[in-house]
């Protein structure tokens, strides 16, 4: 019997990994901040002894989750402004809002997102927002793992003030938390109409550096398509392309308004692309041509996006909005099938950031990024299928524990890493100080 | 201080009465199956003595929930077939699933969706299917409002046999429940393309007859349509108002494809729409022209549609499917506002259903079918607009207490009239002599 720090056992283990192996009576022993084998509940039974048991009693021990975009400390303007048109939600509410923003309300913020997306499954995601060295430690004390990375645009930022500034504020985070084993820096470009050439290729020059990802909005509104067009003369893909920034360590945001030779370029740099279709829809940005690039090979993950646009950062709830929106709007029902999406919730979410070695799947050896799901509970009553349970019928609140990097973050629904309560009343607070319009 | 039964304290009271008042710190007293009043907290609490006091704790007290289209007992076959093309769907899966149902399976799914229905916050229904005085059992005994019918089609049934039966069953339960508080029996033959005239003249004279209300399929994918056209010569609901089936008491389910001229008889009948974006979107059916039909003061409510196409009975996630859905099919994020989506699933869902006079808002005289939400919850932190929290944050597990005609149905999360765990066990022992695939 060999020493392990945890096992979870009495499941049916979805493992995500290369086969898609599915364990009905299965389990998963973890020592450290990794897994050490995942099989049948009696081999390893058999093998292990356990200092601490999670029952999962006859529910699904899968990967956690991977929100491939959002903006974490959007939390603090979830419900603000909703139904209204894009120039008049940004203009009027967002920027005015933002301009106001605070190290500590980024801190709250991203601690109040990081409780709510814990306790819908998620245990990693990745980031762009201002203060993000808040951000940074509010993730590192939530126990989550993320990519964090400073929103860098021409004009200035209420953070860090001229552009210039917010390239080395990048290379500062990328500095301070190099050696993190849970956070990790990216450089974050707003997009192609905020973002002049130079700044986009230095950049770029910043990331290769330091051998660190990117991440940009692009392509997300036929506007930006439209501007970018009469700015440069091509497409924003295209224009990327030209200033040389398309690259396997660029996560792309969005990618709703593509032509076909965008998708071309997209698949031959190996652009990873971050899917939002709740966000599209409310914001009537429009819909992604998800099952295509698919079909192209090229890497899709799902992301949120931030609570201003959404307004939650429920994966589950994204998982099925991103199944039905393509079959309606291909008039296709095959398309983008549940495990096709699951897939893209886990292991390629965690291909999208570069992570598919160390999460995304259930695998020996990876880090231990696991979430248990309740199923004893009559809209998950009955379970033919796996998959098409997790995307169509699941929610967040069916997610009973959370483990990342080998660490329990909520067990039974209870938020172990931080105060919720604390939480919820700071930014309370914060809401009070930024209200601009009222209930009714 | 005079006696009432129940009041619900320390919330905000979010009416959706004529002029939709909210009530910041507000109060609902119901005294047997009847609100009494509807106020400040201050004012309620100096004039009313309750037996019981339900605290709201700083949450949203509402009108229930209104599901206007759904198959309850179809929770047996959730997840049973998903992502497949219409007619395999149906012929290798739900129909041979459904030949194989009898009186108990519907009784037992009934109880089950209803359980789901409670604790998700529906405390109203449209229901059609096959068995349905088992399924009217089941609602009694869950203590829901719904309305219950039949489904009668050209051939067999597995419940009545051929046709005549079905209307002679039909009349039968009418007779049955005609007394009851909470059970309304409406006649309800399946569509165009599986009813015959005549059937549905016999269906409209029954209907008519009885003072009932009917519902139907109607326009729900092109094929129907092209099918209609090719034996009738017109649209589905051309060949009703030709036929004299058009009425005000007709509830029309889905009407996604509509022509022009359709939306204006539809008006011009004063015929009812129960509008389902998710099984739409999850059989590829297409989009209902929904923010049409409003502008041309068509009355229409929001329903989940059966288990099997959906996959569950959440009513809250179907408001949000709602609002982002019309948004991306228009690109105009100010249709659907989130307003309007939450009356189309109380006030004017209750209208659908003809039950606007007891039901779907809260105000004294009416029925007592009330529902608490809890927000002390990170997903729901901050609140800046109520009906945004309801469309797009909310969901179904967020609701803690449920009360239909008076009465608590569940608090705290526990239902208080449905043994749950037993029910869940008989569904899913059903679900073993159904399978017809494996999950993996």
């Amino acid at each position: 019997m060999k020493p392990v720090d945890i096992l979870i056992r009495n499941g049916s283990v979805l493992t995500m990994g290369p086969r898609d192996t599915l364990i009905k009576k299965g389990a998963v022993a973890v020592a450290g901040d990794r897994i050490v084998e995942v099989g049948t509940e009696d081999a390893l039974a058999a093998s292990y002894q356990a200092a601490r048991t999670i029952e999962a009693r006859g529910g699904i021990i899968m990967p956690g989750l991977v929100n491939t975009h959002t903006h974490a400390a959007m939390t603090c303007f979830r419900g603000l402004a909703d139904d209204l048109p894009l120039m008049t939600w940004l203009h009027d509410y967002i920027f005015p809002a933002e301009a106001k923003l605070t190290f500590d309300n980024v801190y709250q913020g991203t601690l109040l997102a990081c409780s709510e997306m814990i306790l819908s499954g998620t245990t990693t995601f990745c980031d762009m927002y201002l203060f993000e060295e808040a951000a940074a430690q509010a993730v590192r004390e939530a126990g989550m793992r993320a990519v964090v990375g400073e929103v860098i645009y021409d004009f200035p930022s209420p953070n860090y003030g001229p552009v210039e500034e917010g390239l080395k504020y990048t290379e500062a985070l990328i500095k301070k938390w190099r050696d993190d084993p849970l956070i990790t820096i990216a450089v974050e470009p707003h997009s192609t109409f905020v973002c002049s050439p130079e700044l986009l290729q230095k950049a770029r020059a910043i990331a290769d550096r330091n051998g660190v990802l990117m991440v940009i909005h692009l392509s997300e509104t036929e506007q930006e398509v439209a501007q970018i067009r009469e700015e440069y003369g091509r497409t924003p893909v295209a224009h990327l392309a030209d200033i040389g920034f398309l690259s396997p360590n660029l996560i792309a945001d969005h990618c709703v308004v593509l032509t076909a030779e965008d998708m071309v370029l997209l698949k031959d740099f190996d652009v990873k692309i971050a899917h939002n279709p709740e966000s599209n829809m409310k914001l009537a940005s429009g819909v992604a041509p998800i099952p295509e690039l698919l079909k192209h090979g090229i890497t899709v993950g799902i992301g949120t996006d931030g609570c201003a646009s959404n307004n939650n950062l429920d994966m589950f709830q994204e998982m099925d909005t991103a199944a039905k929106l393509h079959k309606v709007h291909t008039l296709d029902p095959t398309v983008m099938d549940a495990r096709t999406v699951v897939r893209m919730a886990t292991i390629d979410g965690a291909r999208v950031l570069g992570m598919d070695a160390i999460t995304g799947s259930l695998e020996a050896g990876k880090k231990a990024d696991i979430i248990v799901i309740d199923i004893r509970r009559p809209h998950l009553i009955p379970l033919y299928n796996i998959y098409s349970h997790l995307v169509y019928a699941v929610t967040g609140s069916d997610v009973v524990t959370a483990i990342v990097n080998g660490r329990v973050l909520m067990e039974e629904r209870v938020l172990a890493t931080i105060d919720v309560d604390e939480v919820m009343a700071a930014v309370n607070r914060i809401a009070e100080g930024i209200v601009v319009k009222t209930s009714d």
